[in-house]
């Protein structure tokens, strides 16, 4: 497939020589993502009227997967925004889809997903944000953690409780007063992309910036992370496969005992077990994806 | 897909329920297997013009799996002889093709497919069986081991070599002056069919009846092996997916501590964990036999 | 140590030869069961004035695990014998000690344990099985479920409550009048020791025989299967150990690819992994069997 | 044990305070290792009178396991110059041990092992490096690999080849002329220790710093690496029991779904077994400890 190329191309071309510079300066490479736009990757399954190519999900996979195996950072935080853009596409109305994501696919705006709080983790039901119904408008108030692009980007899909029992989805631009971000947290890798706390303190929120109805926004961040599960493991898929044609490269030319590595049977049934697991674990990506495309009722079962 | 339903129906009516019974007794259910012929199960991925049904090996995969459900021995038997049946098919002249397989399309020839030796076994290309050319005969002599069905079966493909460094497959009738059966062998299971030595003591075997050319009979066999592997793998899916049901079954109906087992988190996960490999490995024999339908250059690395 | 060589050679002797067929023909050898006792192994860790040779646990782990070498089933069966006597060694008065002791560690009289009922397996405090208190004797009433030897012995240790919360353990006789057994289990192996629901249909137990005091029952039935988890284990090592001895001596001999399986260097690893595997394991128990020697408070969380 | 809990003070107060601003840092504590000689730590297996303290391997486990709570980088170091003074102890001669001992129990001198090269690791005895006997002293080159402390450590134990087929072991002073430095390697942890490329050219060794005799270096280079093995081995160990106390207070404190994480049964599981797998990692350390101690046969199978 053509566009798999085109991303083996530029991962290899634009992340794969930088990637360990940047994780290790934690250098979030926005430069290099905007040009990720020019081959469509930053609406690959997002309609076309407003910038995006219109893929299925099972190409996206195929495009984050050949992506990561340059540097899984950087295109895991690709995946957030393309999810994002998804989410605006589908859930939005004609103004906030004409208003958004024109920009949105040509990553002249850089999207973020907030859900997660300190205290809302796995139990992403139970968060504390509010946004009040001030009449014409929302007042945010509450704290998201570890959100992606955060301090960088500029849009951001935020889940918050606008009733007892009443969750929605807001679109905050990055300029609404009393928006704040937290330090770039310390990590063990994904240095690439700066993951911060967004602070919301009294922020005013238009009404029409109200993605899909009132009570919705918990569907509708759900049906965001079906497909941002896969994306996720597509990207793992990448990075997975990097590191092991690197120790197939590896053992071939590294000699002890007086020959190759990969001369000793045991390296070889090691290494032949981790291309078993690394293909199942791409058949099951692959085939939640497809779940997706065809809207399968089981679909978040496998993702 | 409705030879699915089928094989599942098949499965559930008259190989579950005997299931038990045939492998303590170590009874071989030729009657019950005669009868899967009326499904198309004794031909599966063979050509129409000699009885089979003509499917392909993802079809194959799919109801092996559902046979396998209520019988795995039963139903790797029944694999074994498509196996052979298709080698005949593909590899066979006119001639074989019209003796053998309508006669092995309806189950009224039993096949058996004669690689194994007791000295080799991973190592197939070692073997010592000898078909000498007696001008108008193969002189037949040696010894096959862990031969499933032989004893009750019909017609034995079987590799010997006819030179030095060539190896020919004979189709061997079970009438065959010079042909003894080895002790059924002692398993752990799969008691439902017999596994034997098959030895041949000068047995003439007529010209006519080398499959494919002379030397062609590695080839062959390994190419039956590919959809082979593919087959007996799918039974093991369906005596897993058999084992999977059960246990969550029982874990709902089975209480301790004043609640059913399947209230408690660890045996949901455990099970969860055993619901996922399973898919993972259904995922890589469909594909697996997906690329034996496309003959696909690298199908044997997948199977 | 000497008592280990003699459960080696006992063990080699009169157990391995004959293990395979007593499990096909599902043979309790009782005979040769009589003769271990004339090695200490019917009372191992019973004290010496009713026949016992008071040795300690990490000593019965050396002496199960060696047995078990030759038969595990057999093994866990004189392990669960041990536990019984130790039990009455330990909470039994003089009385009960010498009534039942000194035949059983001549294994004149064999022991079972009888916890376990269908509706009460992990949650063994929830049994049911009522001893109620008619004056000079209890009525016993219930069932026990897979109690090891039943059917085929003489004394059983029986838990069961005589009061709402309150369980007591009881000595009853093999002759009792009520005292009915169902038939033995099918299972894929322990084939030489028969498994067995134990009935008690108003069997009338005299109150000489309740073992400790009231309500001491389930701290006694706890406190046995310490050590039987333990002594267990022990067999679980000398059946690993048999078998790992079995493979390796296997991979020396079979040839494949012209030289010994034993020269590949997969399985040389695989091999060494599983060696690694079971020293590990058995360091584990011994150290259990240590900590219950030294009366630890931790033997508990050890066992 | 006394040691043992100094060994777990020292550890709480001055290194796992530190530890992680040290990694960050890459700051190798030399002034905190040297505080760590007056309770022993710098000999602990050493002999009394050049300064050691005498003690067992497995009180020396025992000890590099408490202090790795603290700092698995640090311990590890102090593990190895452990062994290099035990190295000069056992093999040393009345004169290497007076130069050398009194000052490295004390850790006025540090202590570092130099056994792999660039292409000779796992093939240690494939070494390239040369000290060629020139009379009075053997000119020493060549380039060691991975070398723990390189860079700021005093005294070098180098193996190389005095011969075709023969290596012998030197000691070499951290001021000689010709003995250079490579860069501190990047590594994903350890990085409180440098480790460096260690490079000899034309260094000239006087003879009486030749330890053991000629030809005996592989010998003494293997002996102490069994001891190293258990020491690095009980690093892990503490490291591992750092982890594991902190994920289970973790689960304690962090709530998620209204009820602490530690309520779930699956965590608790996952934890009890990862504590299982820790106490059996823990026996099999210490039993190869204790094999040194008896200088058993095996020791070195089981290090
Ligand atoms: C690098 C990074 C980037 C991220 N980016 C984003 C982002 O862009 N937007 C966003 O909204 N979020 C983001 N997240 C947050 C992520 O979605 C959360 O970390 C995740 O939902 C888990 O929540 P938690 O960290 O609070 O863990 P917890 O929910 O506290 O869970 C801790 C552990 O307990 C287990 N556990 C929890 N509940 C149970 C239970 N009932 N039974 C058994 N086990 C349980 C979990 O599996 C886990 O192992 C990011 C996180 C990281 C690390
Ligand atoms: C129930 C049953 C039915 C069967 N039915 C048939 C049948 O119908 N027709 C037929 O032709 N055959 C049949 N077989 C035989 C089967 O194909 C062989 O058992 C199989 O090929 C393995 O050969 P082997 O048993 O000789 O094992 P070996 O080849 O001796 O192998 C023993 C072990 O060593 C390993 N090993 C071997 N070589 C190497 C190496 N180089 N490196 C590392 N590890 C190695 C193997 O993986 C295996 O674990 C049947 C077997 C069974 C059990
Ligand atoms: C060969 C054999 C010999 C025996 N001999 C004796 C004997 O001599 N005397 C005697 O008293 N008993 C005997 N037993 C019984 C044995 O002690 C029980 O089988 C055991 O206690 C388990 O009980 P169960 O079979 O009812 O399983 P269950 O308690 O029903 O458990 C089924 C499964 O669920 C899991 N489970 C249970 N509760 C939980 C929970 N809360 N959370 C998570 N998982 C859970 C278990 O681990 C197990 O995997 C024998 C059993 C066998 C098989
Ligand atoms: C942090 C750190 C500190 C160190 N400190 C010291 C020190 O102070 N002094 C010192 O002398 N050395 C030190 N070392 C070096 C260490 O001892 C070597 O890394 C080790 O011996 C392995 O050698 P290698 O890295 O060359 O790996 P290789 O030998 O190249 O092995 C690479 C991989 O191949 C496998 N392999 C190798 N041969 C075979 C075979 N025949 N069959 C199957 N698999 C095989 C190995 O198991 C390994 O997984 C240190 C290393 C590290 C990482």
């Amino acid at each position: 497939r053509m566009i798999q190329e085109a991303a083996m191309s530029f991962s290899e071309t634009l992340l794969m020589p930088n990637a360990a510079e940047w994780d290790e300066k934690k250098h979030f490479p926005k430069d290099v993502i905007k040009e990720a736009a020019d081959y469509g990757f930053a609406g690959i399954y997002v309609k076309e009227d407003v910038g995006g190519v219109n893929l299925g999900r099972k190409e996206a996979s195929l495009i984050f997967e050949a992506l990561s195996t340059g540097c899984v950072g950087t295109s895991a935080y690709i995946s957030i925004h393309n999810m994002c853009a998804w989410m605006i596409d589908v859930y939005g109305n004609e103004d906030q889809r004409q208003k958004y994501l024109p920009s949105m696919t040509t990553f002249d705006l850089f999207g973020s997903y907030c859900l997660t709080e300190p205290n809302s983790g796995s139990d992403a039901i139970a968060m504390k944000s509010t946004a009040e119904d001030k009449g014409d408008y929302f007042l945010l108030n509450g704290e998201k953690a570890f959100i992606s692009g955060a301090g960088d980007s500029d849009v951001f899909l935020v889940m918050a409780k606008t009733g007892e029992k009443e969750i929605s989805c807001l679109i905050v631009d990055g300029d609404t007063e009393g928006l704040k971000f937290g330090k770039n947290e310390t990590k063990m890798g994904w240095n690439v992309q700066p993951t911060r706390a967004v602070i919301f303190e009294d922020c005013k929120i238009p009404k029409e910036n109200l993605l899909g109805s009132r009570g919705q926004g918990f569907k509708i961040a759900m049906s965001g992370l079906d497909g941002g599960r896969v994306n996720i493991a597509s990207c793992s898929l990448g990075g997975a496969a990097f590191c092991l044609d690197t120790a197939t490269e590896y053992i071939k030319t590294r000699k002890q005992f007086g020959k190759p590595l990969a001369n000793f049977q045991y390296l070889q049934f090691k290494l032949a077990q981790m291309a078993t697991d690394l293909e199942a674990s791409r058949l099951m990506v692959r085939n939640a994806a497809d779940m997706i495309d065809q809207n399968s009722e089981e679909k978040t079962m496998y993702c």
